[in-house]
């Protein structure tokens, strides 16, 4: 039976220093707009979608550092993003967006939430694990920094899937479902989803966690340099349009090659272009299948809707035969990977 | 300090199984005067390099049965295989291969060993981990048969890294290493090596175990189908062209992206072609770098040697940056991993 879903990226152009909060948010609606005369169910926006990429600069002024954060605790109702919520409402769209999180104790995370217009309420966070970067700044005063991991702590929400009810018709939530002897399953579930950012992408880990959990869309946004001048010594050097596709590259990778080992959908959105005039970001957002093949891509570099329809019952081959976990995997083979953080010796001695 | 490397993939095409042993024994040989011609130092051959891939079919001839596996602990000194060792040896070339391992306890493995010329002795061996197919065949006689987990055990070797000798000039080994305050230890090294075989590569756990023991070059045999008929009941209908260019581009996506993701360069080597003139099985071998791009790959379904040289330093830069693992693993969030073989529910209820 059929578990069609209509997802969409929204991908955002640039987010200026300067760019005013209802200026973001009015980008925001029209981008949700859009979404919503293709039909999408589910729309993704980018990680740090309500402001600029700060954790490029070091920020030493405490008042300008806590602009770059959400204060409020309910986003959905909260002055500096109401908006947003109640247009999702209206056009009966789940959201998914990122943003800097101040929480009331003071600490700050590097945050995606997941807003459900059935229910009208947040229904999951997520919390960024995998922090890139640094937590001192560059000596080098050319150096554009990424100081995720002064800027937040690290994710403690864990990995944690979760369905969205009201998605897919005559579906019922979990546990509600009664189902007489012999009567087949399929087709009655509400979609599992798992939230990641940016970074998370790149470590197999992250997807696996989901996909124990049974996931089937995972949602990912970033913000990710395309070119920055090199200041770790390494010993390849690359223009910037080289960098670039490089760094498109390796994105699409890791999300076509772990949606489907996990046997999953993947929707991903970029904050994109030029920040502030001269800070690269890369653009191609995308949609990924569980057999790994690029359903829909960006074609700009500015704020754009990147559109798939799928079904949902096509995570089921690979969930069923080359990637039914609990027939192959071997955990007892599997220490190392919680047992050891790092590498004793990088093959250098 | 560069730390230069020529490695090579001995792609076969396919073994009936009515070829002698010693005709397939001459194909290696020719396979190995090849690489040599090129400066290969080490030469990777696919899984179950010596027969055909017998696990497509149900044998219930027990002597049969034991005729595709290797009783000899000492292959390089069993007269079935000395021929090969003794030429790897006389060209200084290390070998990788794969067999069908009987041990003398009577347990059958899906194996592969690394022989070090510059030892004149297997250095490591790896048995296969992720054994997919089933344990019972088809009911359907018109199926081919995958029946890995029927014939082998488990590996119960791990996912052992290893450091093999006298492949770079003037480099030491493990432990031998006297270095100065102060003086790096760039380039001081032995390579490291790590083997998995076919189903392993599409497991990311693979890939994390060894690169949390610092693996510089991954070496992967493989017996791939490329097209079977669908006995799964699932839903994608595809014609024989479809399904073997799906099965070498899902074969290529996870060992760039694992590459990637573990900063390593990575041989593959395919036994290919019609198996007794029907059984298909997809070619594809392909040496990929710590980016995770193709640096050379198959042109033909055939017997070829496929060629790169590399300098290990190129794993440097992920190892130390992007995918620096003591900087940015969470262990802590990775609980199920281990914790949890399969998932409880997929996604249908």
């Amino acid at each position: 039976m059929p578990r069609p879903l209509k997802l969409a990226a929204a991908q955002m152009g640039p987010i200026h220093q300067t760019s005013s909060r209802s200026s973001t948010i009015q980008r925001m609606l029209t981008l949700l707009q859009r979404a919503s005369s293709l039909g999408a169910q589910v729309v993704l926006f980018p990680e740090m979608a309500l402001t600029t990429f700060f954790p490029r600069h070091l920020i030493t002024d405490p008042t300008l550092l806590s602009s770059y954060y959400e204060h409020a605790s309910d986003l959905p109702n909260a002055p500096n993003t109401k908006l947003l919520f109640d247009e999702a409402k209206k056009l009966n769209i789940d959201i998914s967006l990122g943003y800097a999180e101040m929480t009331p104790s003071g600490k700050g995370y590097n945050t995606t939430l997941y807003f459900s217009a059935h229910t009208g309420t947040i229904l999951a966070k997520y919390r960024k694990i995998h922090l890139p970067g640094t937590v001192e700044p560059f000596a080098n005063p050319e150096a554009v920094n990424q100081l995720e991991k002064r800027y937040f702590h690290v994710g403690d929400l864990g990995f944690e899937a979760f369905r969205a009810p009201g998605l897919i018709p005559g579906v019922m939530k979990k546990g509600d479902v009664k189902v007489e002897e012999g009567e087949s399953t399929e087709g009655k579930g509400d979609p599992i989803f798992g939230m990641m950012i940016c970074n998370d992408r790149r470590w197999a880990e992250s997807w696996r966690c989901y996909g124990l959990q049974g996931v089937e869309v995972v949602l990912c946004g970033y913000n990710t340099a395309g070119f920055a001048p090199d200041l770790w010594g390494t010993r390849r050097v690359m223009t910037p349009e080289e960098a670039e596709e490089d760094a498109v590259f390796h994105h699409k990778l890791v999300m076509q090659s772990n949606s489907y080992m996990n046997s999953c959908f993947s929707i991903s959105a970029a904050k994109c272009g030029l920040e502030d005039g001269k800070y690269d970001l890369i653009a191609g957002s995308c949609i990924t299948s569980p057999e790994g093949r690029v359903l829909a891509e960006a074609k700009t570099r500015g704020d754009e809707i990147v559109f798939a329809e799928v079904d949902l019952e096509d995570c089921r081959q690979g969930k069923e035969k080359t990637f039914d976990f609990a027939r192959h995997r071997r955990t007892e083979a599997y220490g190392l990977i919680t047992g050891r953080t790092g590498v004793e010796e990088v093959g250098l001695l």
